[in-house]
């Protein structure tokens, strides 16, 4: 079979060079386009050599449909308004997006609509295996655990981060409100601080501990009468979520059109 | 309706007594007989004063025929030999029998099964619910995650323990091994200790703690490239063990005779 | 040499009856008299009996003067006016005062003074020879550490309890401040949440988990470049608080009049 | 003041390249040298381009003597005998010589004496700070706890890693019988597995877990009566041993001939 080929969009950021790096390190993949917005410093330069690798000959460039015309996929970690422009762009070339981008508004995530119809599109707020498995599980335990089981998420991120909770807490949380029925919006306990009172039976809380470099450490802890069960995950590297978001490319070449999520491609919805 | 008329047996040993408090403090089931062995010394005392409870005036006798005749359910955390003869007495009485007792020969085992033709028996090492919910866990990510995920269980217990690794640790074990298709028995690294060479793939590792009065906990790594996942239990108190055998037993009644376990009770078997 | 001969003051109560629970197990101290305020409940009541022990002969009263007489020292959880009072008594009988009494405003603590002129005062936010052992070594760290290095406490506790962070958690966040050389109430980071920010040079970060039935346990982090060292405590049984406290007793029977912390009891003024 | 010239050895290797990277991202330090063995494929190379950094100008000799007279330390991750030898070339130049080298035999370290009364010699079985200081606290803790704590070490590392305990988990296991007063030999218990019997007083307990590409994670526990004390350590990346040998030979640079410790480095030599 003739290896997959792929466009890294946002080629010259931090994610970019990732997915570059994790391009070249797999197999049946290969790179055939890396491209910046108009006016970028790195335009024309050599992807490899961003990335930290010799020289591929990809250079980077600001014509996407050029380069979507010769693809089979593209992998965006971007913006959602600059993701939302590739998703058109990809859907009319038949092209599998897979969009790591964080942040889309429910009108934004809404607009992904039309090149869903048409198109393979996989979307996730944390493209790493492991999370996605832990979201999974974080659900179904929920599901299981009967009231008498708190349910409480800490998790650690470096230093420079500015926001608490993190995005993949969020979505851990998400997933145990799912297990529950119930609407995480409802129920979030977040910067418990002071004179609190007792806790809400139903509630879902989050801590968040900020230091050094952490590449992100997330906990969901189900306390119970006498006994907790602890469902955790510890990133050691940012490789993991452009190495997911390899495998969605992969998974989702030839699939029917639709908007999938890392649970598909992991074969996890049925938990 | 009527409350679950249930009996104790070993009723003056150290689960024996859990199981009896347990019945105290829970709605919907009642202590009607306790059980010890011929020339037991807690012969004759009443099995809440054993429990450290007020007194229940439910003497503990030696007669388990009696005692059966006019019970719905019978909690066993005895010895194997014990719990077979138990479990032919019960089924003969249509009693549910759960079975906490551990260290079954796989013959001894198989002896359960006549008794489980006519009458409900729920057997498991381990009865609490957050490590029956754990072990479905681990089965589950165990199935998901690929070969390029090692799996390895750490468990801690106090000072007094003589054996390792804990029943629990390794039917934690077993339930990794099912998830990917292998024999635990083939692929247990055990013990690791000098110059051991590079992990063998495949391999589910076993380390022991012991120390302190740690009542049991237990953590299944599942480490990958770059990310680990982390799935634990903590126990605080032994009477989460008897508060699992109570919801065996209510679940039970009314049940089709068969041998069931806790991922039966607790609806976790499609994981 | 004789037992030392103990009063416990609030005898009624939760902690006053694992005092006499620990008195009960301890080798060379004994109990001498068992005190509650005017009109309690339990007043005439066997002490012995209300902790769950077999009758020691030991009546609850409400006389503390009496009972200090014939003592060698008194072990007292209540309230900052009942121990300020209690300390008053104590000091004039030469008794061995260990105030295990949380809450204290600084004018409270202040009036401690005179009495620990002429008598020997133990006072501690957290008795357990653990998490005293624990503030000791995060001085220590947060002394040698330099400020690439973050200070994150996480605490977690059962659900009921009413406050966040933990007194043990700002205690630690006490030590480490110290250890510093700085004040915690100008760098405590509380109740992170929503846009934080990169976080401040110097900030000691506090994060509170509740849920079940965790008796407590604290994590303290000292997260640097691309390393971090974590010293944590768990404990498994309110008993701990009582112990420390008893040692404190015996610690404090001869020795030079003074207001006394854990860390003098324990040794660990030097780190 | 001018930057303190250093020497790398075994400079193409793993740790030699690592030490490389730091030197070049690190204030006051300058690399003046790279050395190899005779006939090693890296010979003539730029150091700088090995350690995938642009070229620094410095390429990778054989003639550590030449090297050595223009430098005021030398960082060494090599093996006993190349140590032993660069010990004797170092203390002729008067050079600080760090030496991460691991695996010397108590006779191959006796060796290092000659060159100690001459010059200053850093060495440390582990090179990071973080792991330094928790040795120091691990003793201290030791120290302080009784005989009713008992003492046990746990380590993961990645599934490449050959022997078990890690060197730092004996490293912290010697800390720890240190603070007892006693002898590591006489009491550590490796491997547990089968029919152990009820743990020993005194024993310290290591355990070992492998898998993925985890860089190193240690923790103390101290288990005693209803209380845990764990001190941990977590490794994100091997730079941290580049950096603390670094911080080892600006430290050694103009202090009294003798063989150090990184406790003196860090100043921990108190605890």
């Amino acid at each position: 079979m003739a290896d997959l080929r792929l466009v890294v969009v946002g080629a010259g950021g931090r994610m970019g060079r990732a997915l570059v790096r994790a391009i070249s390190e797999a197999r049946g993949v290969m790179l055939v386009g890396a491209i910046e917005r108009a006016g970028a410093p790195t335009l024309g330069r050599d992807a490899g050599v961003l990335a930290g690798l010799p020289a591929l000959g990809v250079p980077v460039l600001d014509d996407p449909a050029a380069a979507f015309a010769k693809a089979d996929g593209v992998l965006d970690f971007t913006t959602p308004a600059v993701s939302l422009a590739y998703a058109a762009l990809a859907a009319k070339s038949g092209l599998v997006h897979v969009i790591g981008t964080t942040g889309f508004s429910a009108e934004e995530a809404a607009q992904l609509e039309p090149a869903s119809r048409s198109a393979v599109l996989v979307k996730s707020g944390n493209m790493s295996l492991g999370v996605n498995l832990l979201a999974a599980l974080v659900k179904r335990a929920a599901a299981t655990l009967g009231p008498e089981f708190d349910i409480e998420i800490v998790e650690m991120h470096h230093r420079m981060k500015v926001d608490a909770p993190s995005g993949t807490a969020l979505l851990l949380g998400e997933a145990a409100a799912a297990g529950r029925g119930t609407a995480l919006n409802d129920h979030a306990a977040r910067g418990r601080d002071g004179m609190t009172g007792a806790r809400r039976e139903g509630d879902i809380g989050f801590a968040s501990l900020r230091g050094g470099t952490v590449v992100g450490d997330h906990d969901v802890v189900f306390a119970g009468p006498f006994e907790r069960i602890v469902l955790g995950h510890k990133a050691e590297d940012r490789m993991i979520f452009a190495r997911g978001a390899l495998k969605a490319a992969q998974w989702g070449f030839g699939k029917a059109p639709g908007l999938y999520s890392m649970a598909d491609v992991l074969g996890l919805t049925d938990i």
